[in-house]
């Protein structure tokens, strides 16, 4: 194949690769994400990566520019007609659009779950990637509360079957209904709004003070940035603050209990407002089957300073948030925060249907709780986890060995033979970096003598490590050494622990 | 959320949305492809779906104009600079990239795994769709013919991992140089090459006769279209059709082995030719280790007329075609075909470095193979594989019923309240349409009684369906009917025989 230039081997930036182990780690954690989804009863489905540009809509945040946010491409068709494709954002838009095209059919509620790539055509950074993965459920049909309730009893579930201890991780609850009626009663203009939801949104990371900046005059990072306010006067903020106050209300360390909170926002004089009214009762039903199966307060909390980004959520909104301290790119521990978020977006469906459909859910960051499952240890990788390699000592003998490899693999056992071109030591070399348990030697001493030696390579590496202890491969050492040929199979079962 | 107008719900043609049963059967089949694999040696790898258009190359066949095949776009840098990206076409292109960009970290040779989604911008049909799923096996660094054989060899085990009978499939293998040469022999000008083998390509579909009319001055097919063909002159058709006359010997039926295959392509005048020779040699290596290993001739065999598509192969090339036959979408039986493919393309990774490094793959048609398994019956679901439904007898006492199904999924049994606002009858529907196994219901009278009614779904649709008779269900028929409230998950998880 001739070509003209040697081209530069690089990804686009924000697409990443992923190794062998990053693909069991998520493997382990979506099976384990799975078993609770599929125990809640939701079943699974999906969509393909590419939708119409129109059915995916605008609703992503921060699209201040055109052709921001997604990645679209016009599709030619044959008649020199042409549209516009783009790449999905998220799971719940093609969902809405797969309900919406199904709705005859489909189980109502319908319950479903989706796990996918998904891209934002953003600037990559540190841990935000232009490709991503999401694992999503959502309840679609169903007005009631209950279903929001079982959204978030769902994710505090997940959290601890991935290994996250209760206390280690929150299930916070809000309703866009509270905030909207709240900014509506204090007289704040419409086109204000999103500014001032942003700035709340702000809340776990700058704290009080710094959504109090970012709600009168505006804030100076410390790159020295000035992001400007919303211009709020002094005792609007106060309101606003008051309402925040609930979220101050530690419930995790068990002193308070979610009434208390419930009591914050129903204390506040903007009750009189009808959104807002609607707003805290929703939050009260679904605390209230919360509390029923007994997930409130240890598990999952009020906390008013939870908006979300999307602009196609109607009510409920939750928000999936890691306590645990992890170290960031600079080692320093800090709180890793969201892990993954939702809520009830009514309005969705109904942009296909007569009607409006009711529907709530909620969406896993897959690659970013991974990253933090990996910093809290809990998704680690055996020694010894790669094929056993069968060395090339002859290379008029390669039949011997395919051989050989041949009866490992009818047992059941990883094996390969050496398929380069290289001397012993780098055979070697070789079955380390694959991470090999055990590699087969057969020369023409031990083929004379009819045996083949097998090689343990997992205790020096575990060792090393220090991720055991002599004891653990205490059978392989015994196994180590010369083999008769004809029991090479069970020596090698032997010795890697399986049955036999 | 206020719409202008009512969007119709549908996908761009060519991408499809997958049921739960389509993703249940797809991950069983891709288990057991993976355990082969594993078996075989090789480790998992992935690449984003989004790659330079430059990296991943032009190697689709019959792309006469330009933008067509592929999904590209562009993306603009901050600094106004901007190049374009595509959607991968396959999982060879984005591997070669992989292993140049990460090439002295890898172990050498690299044996990967790789499933996902690829995308051609080409007209979808029956069965024919722009976004569908492959499941590509590759050694990278190894020049040997062992490293082939062995390709070969582990697509017959997956066949037979996926239940498909020793003479039900076949994989057969041919080396492009052979034809190269042949048609450098016989004097065909390079420019008619590529006609010449899409014809011979066709001789599974057409036969010899067809491939004959495409060799000579055409082909008018069953619509009346006609294909020029590509003008060579009967003794030069004569002599491709000897070259073809080895892939007539029924190997499978054992009446003929392989050598007579070697033998009719050792016999031609065209051995004279140095690239003829080559391919051949290739073949004959790649036989010999089949034959060591005891897969020639039952399952591997040599066929003249394997051609592929992709432009990148540049010596063995295999195909991995099911014989059974299936019926059609007419519902006439036919021979399905090929349902992967692969080969070597040495000249691959070299593109992005300054030495050329071997390689060979095969991939697997996801998609494709899972149609032909669906037919064949050998992908079924189970009766009853959805979740018990916990009917809501009660508006007032969903506290209760939630209480149920939390008990019930703390126990590992997938439970769901109905979450929706309608009466028994449309609950019951609701429960059948899920494939509930069970139905839990507790009114007044039942909680008056301290007791609940567990029915059983699946019998009455089992036996409908014929696919289990009365004795399946006995356990779950005498746990049918009332139970004490205090008893429910250890009836449940008798009735569904689980162990407890």
């Amino acid at each position: 194949m001739a070509t003209e230039k040697t081209l530069k081997a690089r990804s686009p930036r924000g697409f990443a690769d992923r190794s062998a182990a990053d693909i069991r780690a998520t493997e382990e954690m979506v099976a384990k994400i799975r078993a609770v989804y599929e125990r809640y009863g939701f079943e699974p489905v999906e969509t393909p990566l590419v939708e119409f540009t129109e059915s995916l809509g605008k609703f992503l945040p921060d699209q201040d520019r055109p052709n921001e946010g997604v990645f679209s491409f016009r599709d030619e068709g044959d008649d020199d007609s042409s549209e516009w494709l783009s790449l999905r954002y998220d799971l719940t838009a093609p969902l809405a659009r797969y309900v919406a095209q199904n709705y005859e059919r489909l189980p109502k509620p319908y319950r479903s779950y989706r796990l996918g790539w998904v891209f934002r055509n953003e600037k990559p950074g540190p841990g935000r990637f232009r490709q991503f993965m999401q694992f999503d459920a959502d309840t679609v049909g169903a007005a009631s509360p209950a279903a929001d309730a079982e959204m978030c009893m769902m994710m505090a579930d997940v959290m601890e079957a991935l290994g996250i201890k209760r206390g280690d991780y929150v299930i916070k609850v809000n309703n866009r209904k509270i905030w909207n009626g709240a900014l509506d009663g204090l007289g704040i203009a419409s086109a204000k709004h999103l500014t001032v939801l942003r700035a709340i949104d702000k809340y776990d990371r700058l704290q009080l003070g710094g959504v109090r900046e970012l709600l009168g005059r505006g804030r100076k990072d410390e790159s020295g940035d000035f992001t400007p306010g919303a211009g709020l006067e002094p005792e609007t903020i106060s309101e606003i603050e008051r309402l925040l106050a609930a979220k101050e209300i530690d419930v995790l360390s068990g002193a308070k209990t979610n009434v208390n909170q419930l009591d914050v926002l129903e204390g506040s004089r903007l009750t009189v407002n009808q959104a807002y009214r609607t707003g805290l009762d929703e939050v009260r039903a679904i605390a209230s089957h919360c509390v029923s199966a007994g997930y409130m307060t240890d598990r999952i909390t009020i906390d008013p300073s939870v908006v979300r980004g999307l602009e196609y959520y109607t009510g409920a909104v939750f928000e999936a948030e890691l306590l645990a301290e992890i170290p960031n790119e600079k080692g320093q521990p800090v709180v890793f925060g969201s892990v993954g978020g939702g809520g009830r977006y009514d309005g969705l469906v109904g942009r296909f249907m007569k009607e409006n459909v009711p529907a709530t859910g909620f969406s896993i960051g897959v690659s970013r709780l991974q990253a933090a499952l990996s910093a809290l240890g809990k998704l680690k990788t055996a020694v010894g986890s790669g094929p056993v390699v069968v060395l090339v000592m002859d290379k008029a003998r390669t039949g011997d060995y395919q051989k050989m490899v041949a009866d490992l693999r009818a047992a059941g056992i990883p094996a390969e033979m050496y398929l380069g071109d290289s001397g012993m030591r780098a055979q070697m070399k070789y079955a380390d970096k694959r991470d090999a348990p055990l590699v087969v030697i057969q020369g023409g001493d031990e083929k004379a003598k009819g045996i083949v030696q097998v090689k343990d390579m997992r205790e020096g590496k575990a060792l090393a490590a220090g991720v055991a202890d002599h004891e653990t491969y205490r059978e392989a050492r015994l196994g180590q050494g010369e083999v008769p040929e004809g029991e090479l199979v069970a020596a090698v079962t032997r010795m890697l622990g399986r049955a036999p």
